[in-house]
């Protein structure tokens, strides 16, 4: 463990930086409110930790204040965007400044002429979309979360999401940066311009960096034309493998891309129906459904999804729903996007996981998943972007009553373990999540010491006196 | 300048790297042989210096011993693909070890499950996908020096080319890569995984490092499957502008994503047709000529390109010409791929530049060249990747004899001020050529301290003997 030599926060401190920001916008020595800024919403219990003070800038030039004043006293600073995060990336792991990006939440600029755009951190992903609509664009992430989390925590995370498969995850559509350095210099990194290979690559080494090496404070955007169409495919399938393998041979033999491929296994299914109320077809023989979405021309789509369709049934589909209207498509994706929820009603405790392995490779893991729950006591439910081979495994108790410290070894046991598997297989421990601090501790299970000097070296380089974000992906953890 | 304290390649230090890849592929003491490692392919004089010893490994594990024993006696190494580079940033400015992947030329496996490539370094990019063809399958990287250049190139100088307007540049295809750092660890990053938040992306800072950061053993690259169809249109506009206009909003206006949007103005189309002894139309009015791809499947290339020659023509084109067989497509595209060579046979030395902009401000961008151009007695000409933005413009010599000493002051005149009104209007140095030793001087034109600290900071944690590839992006410049 690396020593650790943090300042708390006092009074002073506190006062100072409501001199920066305004003191409506510091909350300090006020547990209620600042308790929601201890968490964000992982699934697992135990990362949660109180900031000493909250802090609300809304300029790049007040949080290089902050910064330098952070530096300065050897106060730890937590940036944090929605907090819709799923490794504990924005909690404030050592106390300290929690930077909230929640004011800073405009969209500045909507280039037409350049397919771009250029917004505040703080701007909901959804909302940018319901603008961009109306220009006939749109923005490609789609992280499923898209309703309330933020841009800044998309590209601090280099979301994923179901649509990764065509369009890619969030940092291909990043092209620009306005970063605050943990010393408090303003950096301007790319812009308006689709290549780019001037130096390093420093842009896409800050996106995916979880806030650890900078806060961004501008981010410059590329955008699409809206597709004008699109349809869903619902296709239940006998078991997880015959779906698996459908996936690669559609796309291969009809030369189409799929906006999305979502898996999902019978278990899942079973439980977004009955938080939703709803059937699905075929629910007594399916093992598994796959949720297929194309995107384009209406012609184009119309074609893809007949095309589609009929792969399925080649590759043993038990039938496919096509949905191409908006209240139908809207309800196949809205079964798949209430997982999360409907998986929390069932279960209050469970580890979800985001394992990527090659898409071939996931009957694999699969399988040694149930094989490693059942072996510790355990139960799994899986689905996820099969597309991109990222599942979501999630471990239930299989009986509610399972004590603490039971299901803590047997999480960890099963994971460890799966890890070291998914290694195996070629995959890693997360494909969108991130590592933030729930994860930390598995990265040798997937890296060598080579790798992890690499990260540490570049932390260092970014960040020498540690106070950004300390303890999440490298550097210290916090005492118990 | 940084000292630089090297040591020179000895006979016996010769005979120790035969030792590691036998014999027959060690060149020592032989100019003759080793003159073709002196340069690459950059236009003008002045990037060219011998290596002290060229040496083609077959393994990582040799390049390993070789960088071990590299950093033991001080010896700087500088890797090297198939030297068709831009920037000089395979020229051995210091001598030393010029290490040559050109025996490392394997296609190592197809993938078609997970629809990736295995590749060696040495692979030649239309090789692949020449075998890729037969697969039904497709690599969208695509430099448009496709027939010699090197896959383990592209991924060093993160390649763009023609078609990265739909699909992107070289990097958003490399999904794994095996790396010698500079100190001799072999590293596995990444692999057959679409989508990996598992830390810092190191595989995509190595992605466009120039072989500064490590060397590529092994290369995993996603293929797609080979788009059926696709038509070429050439559009004659009557000048620079209308055509730069017409760009965005036919994408805007038709939801289409070419494959291609190529720029030339009438200068560089008169050349091509005189070095290619043919003839396009319109030569008398146009004052630019578009060149835009698409592909797909039949049935919606028709459709595209329908639409994109409608627009075109109410963007102001003079006329739309469509080539939709293998003979028309190759003769347009022939035009636009015979420029290097037909400005090497116009005029032997001529600055190549690789300024990318936001599209829009292109021609901005033009007529601040035009100007500088004639105001220093240079003469130029334009073309390249309007769909990105990146553009390449060619200063030439007015007058054949200019003195050299002059011809460089110009250039250097013209080049100074030129990338300032780059920064100025969003832009930087090099879309995809890369910076090199060429263009390391001018880094701090559109760069600021902080960023160049930054990225002196990554290399010396990649290579803190500072032994690979000095002098390229960062570090020491050569002695007089």
């Amino acid at each position: 463990m690396v020593e650790v030599n943090y300042q708390k926060v006092t009074p002073e401190l506190a006062a100072r930086l409501a001199e920066i920001t305004g003191p409506r916008y510091v909350i300090y020595a006020d547990s209620e409110k600042m308790f929601p800024y201890s968490h964000d919403e992982t699934f697992e219990g135990g990362y949660t930790s109180m900031p000493e003070v909250v802090v609300k800038p809304r300029t790049a030039a007040e949080i290089s204040r902050i910064m330098q004043l952070a530096v300065q006293e050897r106060i730890p600073v937590t940036p944090r965007g929605a907090g819709s995060g799923l490794s504990g990336g924005a909690v404030p792991l050592f106390g300290g400044i929690l930077l909230s990006l929640e004011r800073m939440d405009s969209i500045l600029e909507i280039d037409r002429e350049n397919l771009m755009v250029v917004v505040e951190p703080g701007v909901i992903t959804n909302e940018l979309n319901r603008t961009l609509a109306g220009e006939g664009l749109f923005y490609a992430g789609y992280p499923l979360s898209l309703e309330s989390c933020f841009i800044g925590g998309n590209v601090a995370e280099n979301a994923g999401g179901a649509r990764a498969v065509k369009y890619g995850v969030t940092g291909r559509y990043v092209h620009g940066l306005e970063v605050v350095l943990p010393g408090g210099e303003i950096l301007e990194l790319g812009g308006k311009r689709l290549k780019d290979v001037t130096g390093y690559d420093l842009l896409h080494l800050l996106v995916g960096s979880e806030g650890t090496l900078g806060i961004f404070t501008r981010i410059t955007l590329r955008v699409l034309p809206l597709p004008p169409a699109s349809a869903v495919l619902l296709a239940p399938f006998p078991d997880v493998e015959s779906a698996v393998k459908a996936a690669p041979r559609m796309m291969i033999e009809t030369g189409i891309i799929p906006s999305a491929i979502e898996l999902l296994d019978r278990r899942s299914m079973e439980l977004c129906c009955r938080f939703r109320g709803e059937k699905v077809p075929n629910m007594e023989t399916a093992g598994s459904y796959l949720l297929i979405e194309v995107d384009g021309a209406l012609e184009e789509v119309e074609r893809s999804y007949n095309l589609l369709a009929d792969k399925c049934l080649d590759g043993g589909a038990l039938d496919v729903y096509v949905a191409n209207t908006p209240t139908t498509r809207e309800k196949f994706w809205k079964l798949r996007a209430v997982i999360g929820e409907a998986l929390k009603a069932y279960c209050g405790e469970n580890a979800a996981e985001d394992i990527v392995v090659p898409p071939a490779n996931i009957p694999a893991l699969l399988a040694e998943c149930e094989n490693l729950s059942s072996r510790y006591g355990l139960d799994s439910v899986c689905f996820g972007h099969l597309g991109d081979g990222n599942l979501h495994i999630h471990l239930l108790k299989k009986e509610e009553n399972m004590p603490p410290e039971k299901w803590r070894e047997a999480v960890h046991a099963v994971l460890s373990k799966l890890y070291t598997r998914a290694r195996l297989l070629g995959g890693t421990l997360s494909g969108e999540h991130g590592i933030g601090h729930k994860r930390k501790k598995y990265l040798p299970y997937v890296m060598g010491e080579a790798e992890l000097a690499l990260m540490q070296g570049i932390k260092t380089v970014f960040d020498p006196t540690g106070i950004l974000n300390p303890g999440k992906i490298t550097g210290p953890d916090p005492g118990p």
